[in-house]
């Protein structure tokens, strides 16, 4: 790979603003930070990912930014996988015009983004190099700082990832996802935290995808850290509200020592997504801890989301309140319907409960793997499956990766009968090593394949997208220049969004009536 | 009065019944407490109340009694004043009756009820012997735990309700309804519950009506109760959960010492009602503090009430997020939407940046009352009033009341100029004393007039309900016979909730087609 990201001249106001956004270049790095809380929102990228089925068009997004600019967060979380994924595929959005939009729209905030260690934001493991262009690609376009996690939280998988963010000179954060089983302890996340340590990262993150932390073990992991690892490393708590208890979590977070924390903009906030940074601000008065935050311009995003929001009536989540049974079953909501979908399908629909018992079987005897995306649905699937045709009477070649080893380690021992009937099932062998140690340099293979696709334009950024994307890419390509299409609707604002079905104003339609076009409007009663 | 209420006879059951729950009874007086969290559930009063405008039936409660009543709760809420009067003017169910059968479906739980001290559940001051007349009856009729408060934080306007609920042996709980000014302090409102405990209050309410009690103070505050009253003072914390601080905000109550906190069955929780039970059940996990709550049957709950609460559709209320503005405007939502009504009706909308600027200065003249029911509306129109025709050029009956002493005294000296602009306008002099003390005799006068009423059923439970609705009372007095009317619509009930869109019955729509209205109804095939 050498230093060719070294040829490739960055606009100078990019790195210059990035370089100065960097804590460690501003000097801080070692210095101990004061009782400011800073704080992350995730607006831009997973509060409308949780809640909207990620499709908010930029042009949605924009005339928020200057309020959010200003606010005094320390970051604005606004790319990632689903983001990237959701504008190659359904928005007609070039995701890196995106990106650069951020930037030149947020010159006093750090950008972040949700970077899957070795799988970037594809589906698959990526060779090395690929991995380090893709990381200063992201970082010439204008990103500041990577969260980078793997769903097994084997370290190997982000150590590529970090290594070239730091040759970036941008921030790196490593991240723990949280997860709870028998064997998962506090201990245990403070050695990985320690880990990314050793690699160089310049923060900690703890992901809590499942709003699984409780507030207890939030506590003690950010003190297990901060005592472990010395009171200097950054930690940086991100927590989902589905459960209810997370608000809580972030306050004895901040009391253990935690110095950043996620939170989103109050009109796109709570149920699967994320807790409303309006009330984290002020919970914290006069407990000591202060925050930065200008209320007064996140009332204007939030009232600007508010607006944008019931647009996209179609996509948006149906929950609401809290669900806190994930505590006890370990399921999130969304491998249980999965789940649930799979059975009906087979006319198995009674057979649900089977299936509960069985997630957790099968969730140890591959060393309980977190259940986060791809993990949940590779151990749901095998579930289902197990009680439809017997234990393990048939595997899916996902499954049989996971037990062999070829998404990476996992914390426990897998269990050996297992791992024999996924070899058996595969032919394949169980492998130890580092995934990605296993592929072969593949860069000039995806430039070749990527530059014949029609609308290919010829940068690198387009390479990236055909390999993390290579079934969405050939028509995105294609159809780009058409430009964005918005997928919020006005009718849908004519919906009562609390009750779907249910009408506030008249619709218009075309409707054909045995081949005869008909103008009709429907009104609510 | 005398003793009439020994005259009458309780029913065994429910007298034993009571006498056995009340913690003084048990023995527990004087105990420290473990620090087992007690938990009141207010599913069955406040959480209606607060999210579907106390429509609920009796009949969509029934079902989950038997869950609540075995799930381990301290309390039920499940009586106070807008469920009385809902029961009477909207559902056509006699509230003595809806007591009753509360009392005999939750034989394991104590109920609860929120009573206006002097103001009894009525909207005026009441004489002594009403005030007396009411506990005993709801007493005998099957309450166990009298919460009593005042708008004002009057004490004397507690005194006689609090002593009457002594005299039945029953629980009487004294509340602090907690507000922010720039003269409220923590030392003021534990110099409140001191006065509240040398009444000989059983336990002290922090009642949190409007979501302002911050995590800080919530602290604060307990301690500050514990440790001037006593550690064995029961402190019973009541927040909504509207600003999105309040879970946290019970954690640090509890950490402060706070032996009983409420809560609500999560599938009526949030928004303006409460922190959910589930959540708050499994947030104290790992902590050292633990709930006696068996979470499987508030999940039977919590599925039941899921099922009815679609069915309220035009009752529910549109805000499931969090409102975070109050901490700064200090004016709860619903008297926001009221002022502004009130301006539009005048064709003055435009002037509610004034109002906004003119309520902390009617407040301030008023001695800072808490902005509750009626001190709110109360103040709020005032200030419409203000704005619209200059400062006090015209004064309410209810505001120059307030100014002059009648509804009680505030924490404030009211400012002079005011006070004598209410003599003024009202013909009334300034009171000092207890407004209750003015009033004569009334409970021969209010039982021949409810005599009077067709319907009437002879029995004091009437003549109470006729004391403190007399509008209302005469209609339903006559229609009692009718029985329950359930408002829950089945229209609503016609949309999948899992499924927007698709239908489970059919609804009734104007269709224009090519300009000529036709009526059609779409029903699932």
């Amino acid at each position: 790979m050498g230093n060719y990201y070294d040829k490739e001249l960055p606009t100078g106001s990019i790195r210059f603003k990035c370089a100065k956004l960097c804590p460690e270049s501003e000097g801080n790095r070692g210095k101990k930070l004061s009782r400011t809380i800073e704080i992350t929102d995730v607006i831009l990228r997973d509060s409308h990912q949780s809640l909207m089925a990620t499709r908010m068009a930029m042009e949605d997004m924009i005339p928020a930014c200057e309020w959010l600019d200003k606010a005094g967060y320390w970051s604005l979380e606004c790319w990632g996988g689903a983001t990237y994924d959701s504008c190659i595929r359904f928005l007609n959005e070039d995701p890196w015009e995106r990106l650069r939009t951020f930037r030149k729209l947020l010159p006093n905030t750090r950008t972040q983004m949700l970077l899957r260690g070795q799988n970037l934001l594809g589906y698959r493991h990526y060779e090395d190099s690929v991995v380090s262009r893709f990381v200063e690609k992201a970082a010439l376009n204008g990103m500041d700082v990577f969260r980078v996690f793997d769903a097994l939280n084997d370290p190997r998988n982000l150590e590529t990832a970090i290594k070239a963010v730091k040759r970036t000179g941008k921030h790196a954060q490593g991240t723990i996802c949280y997860t709870t089983s028998p064997i998962h302890t506090i201990e245990k996340f403070v050695d990985m935290a320690e880990q990314l340590v050793e690699m160089g990262v310049d923060s900690i993150c703890i992901k809590d995808m499942a709003a699984l932390l409780k507030p207890q073990p939030a506590y003690d992991l950010t003190k297990g850290i901060k005592d472990r690892c010395g009171k200097d490393v950054l930690v940086h708590v991100h927590c989902h509200a589905t459960t209810g208890v997370t608000m809580v979590s972030l306050m004895k977070a901040i009391e253990a020592g935690a110095d950043i924390v996620d939170a989103s903009v109050s009109s796109l906030s709570l149920g699967p997504g994320h807790n409303p940074t309006e009330s984290l601000v002020e919970m914290l008065e006069g407990t000591g801890y202060e925050t930065k935050i200008n209320l007064d311009l996140v009332y204007k995003a939030r009232d600007h989301f508010a607006k944008v929001r019931p647009r996209y009536h179609a996509f948006l989540s149906d929950i609401t309140g809290v669900e806190t049974e994930i505590f006890k079953s370990q399921i999130p909501g969304g491998m249980l319907s999965n789940m649930e979908g799979q059975l009906k399908q087979q006319g198995q629909g009674d057979k649900m409960k089977e299936v509960l018992e069985e997630v957790p079987k099968v969730r140890a005897a591959a060393g309980f793997p977190p259940l986060v995306t791809p993990s949940s649905q590779i151990v749901g699937t095998q579930a289902v499956f197990n009680v439809m045709m017997g234990q393990y009477k048939v595997m899916t070649g996902e499954f049989s990766d996971l037990m062999l080893g070829y998404y990476g380690k996992t914390i426990a021992e897998k269990d050996p009968e297992v791992i024999a009937k996924a070899k058996e099932f595969s032919k394949k062998e169980l492998i130890t090593c580092r995934p990605a140690d296993l592929l072969q340099p593949e860069w000039e293979h995806l430039q070749a394949e990527a530059g014949k696709l029609e609308g290919n334009n010829g940068t690198d950024e387009d390479v990236l997208t055909y390999a993390m994307f290579p079934q969405v890419a050939p028509k995105f390509f294609k159809e780009r220049a058409d430009g964005p299409k918005n997928l919020a609707s006005d009718p849908v604002a004519a919906v009562d969004p609390n009750h779907p079905g249910m009408l506030k104003a008249p619709i218009n339609y075309e409707v054909t009536i045995n081949g005869k076009k008909q103008k009709v409007t429907v009104a609510p009663v």
